[in-house]
């Protein structure tokens, strides 16, 4: 099942997406429905089958929003694909132990929503296509075997990296959360298994292929990832986690190729669907 | 004027602190007043003169609470006085531009509250005794000489940091988020001025001063670290931004002392108060 938040003929509503271009309002499949999606994955109804849902909406008819306003700020996590790092840097900066960095939650946009360039501030505002894992559980020093039950869902993530600010500050927050720098969505696409998934990620921009690459490749993968970071440091419903970005960034291309205004980025992750997002001057 | 949240006969409330051991509800000074501290911040309604208060409470029987729960995580900055630099490493390390991280929202703990100790995995929990600020406005790319007059009020912040985490993740954010480890408070001093304003700060461990020092010695100004959060980033009323620490943490000593279960810390500011913890066994 895919989850969505939507507006409405203006009001906010959540629901399920069905055969790609038709939604369930949640209503339709849970009387008294908690009041946000947020809600509804910290309570965790059961939904009855959506087949006795008797009104759809048209996806064409709704705006979408960013899922839910996170309780906390995204957690990310740094250098988990090989080639990144040599993309980057060199085999040396391969890391031992998860990065993790944090954006700001007020960073996130919603699938269509407009990238700032920030252009005054930054000259190398980079994308990071990302898989997503939105928790499910509140847990705290889960084992590897256990991590993945956690799981609500998965999403799409671009991790807009604001390169020279990223260097300049050498913590990632700041050049990793200006305004306007997290697309998220469109979907969230349910966990329904105790195994690691994989998927593909492929990010184009302008249409062009910058990068393409699965999940296989993590260096962490999910199950480490979030054991890991549950030692000691308890992990809540809705906290995202978005798991690091393939090669192909802007960055690591020759010459390095930076964002600029009307720039088009799509990342389509197989299961979950298409992120969309252009960028626009502050 | 300072401000403080309280449970008081098992209900939440926050008030005034009056000749430092009596506290004036709000309802004494403000008819129908905003739910909790942070919607008071955000909402800045204008309170009646505290001598008209009738009834008090005693400090004594209260249990002293987090100020409130912060929109985002907190942000810190590290390395912002010299001699923290030095004693950490070397005078190259002394930053160009601010350094930034973030502290989970979840690892906040009151005054009194108690600071795990993690012992299974970390061996090198430490101090930072700092001072932290409180927006009070949403702001954005605001200059150096505006920044000031945005701060709600100063309070006093313990950066608990696990070291070997924080050298072993590389960004600082695990080390620096585990749970139960950010005391905050006991009180937020109101902002009264657009000036920079000098705060003495000492941490005690055990009784034996370990920390002393002004916060003359930022490396940057408290003018500077808002402004420059502020470019392209909105700073929202509530967020915290702790402002780094002085000379003087377990990490710098000959040898390292690290803290262990029964510590007892005291972070006494100059103008607003002592923060008190001990230390606990996971």
């Amino acid at each position: 099942m895919k989850w969505l938040s939507y507006l409405y003929k203006g009001n906010l509503n959540y629901g399920i997406l069905k055969d790609e271009n038709e939604i369930i309002p949640v209503q339709e499949v849970l009387p008294n429905p908690p009041a946000t999606l947020l809600d509804f994955i910290k309570e965790k109804p059961t939904v009855l089958n959506i087949e006795t849902a008797k009104e759809t909406i048209d996806l064409k008819d709704v705006v979408i929003q960013i899922p839910f306003t996170p309780p906390n700020n995204i957690m990310a996590i740094g250098k988990n694909y090989y080639n990144h790092v040599l993309e980057m840097g060199s085999k040396e900066d391969v890391p031992e132990h998860i990065l993790v960095f944090t954006k700001s939650a007020n960073s996130l946009i919603p699938h269509n929503g407009e990238i700032e360039l920030h252009q005054n501030i930054t000259e190398q505002l980079d994308y990071e296509g990302e898989l997503a894992v939105i928790i499910g559980e509140e847990i705290r020093d889960i084992s590897e075997s256990e991590a993945l039950s956690s799981i609500f869902g998965f999403t799409i993530l671009n991790d807009i990296t604001a390169r020279d600010l990223q260097k300049k500050h050498k913590q990632f927050y700041l050049g990793k959360s200006l305004d306007a720098s997290c697309p998220i969505g469109p979907f969230i696409l349910e966990n329904q298994t105790n195994e690691e998934v994989t998927f593909h990620i492929e990010t184009k921009v302008n249409g062009e292929v910058r990068q393409s690459d699965t999940t296989e490749k993590f260096i962490f993968n999910l199950a480490k990832i979030i054991a890991d970071l549950s030692k000691g440091h308890t992990l809540f419903p809705g906290d995202i986690i978005a798991t690091g970005t393939p090669s192909g960034v802007g960055k690591g291309m020759t010459p390095p190729t930076f964002l600029k205004a009307g720039d088009n980025i799509e990342i389509t992750i197989d299961k979950i669907g298409t992120l969309t997002n252009k960028v626009r001057k502050s």
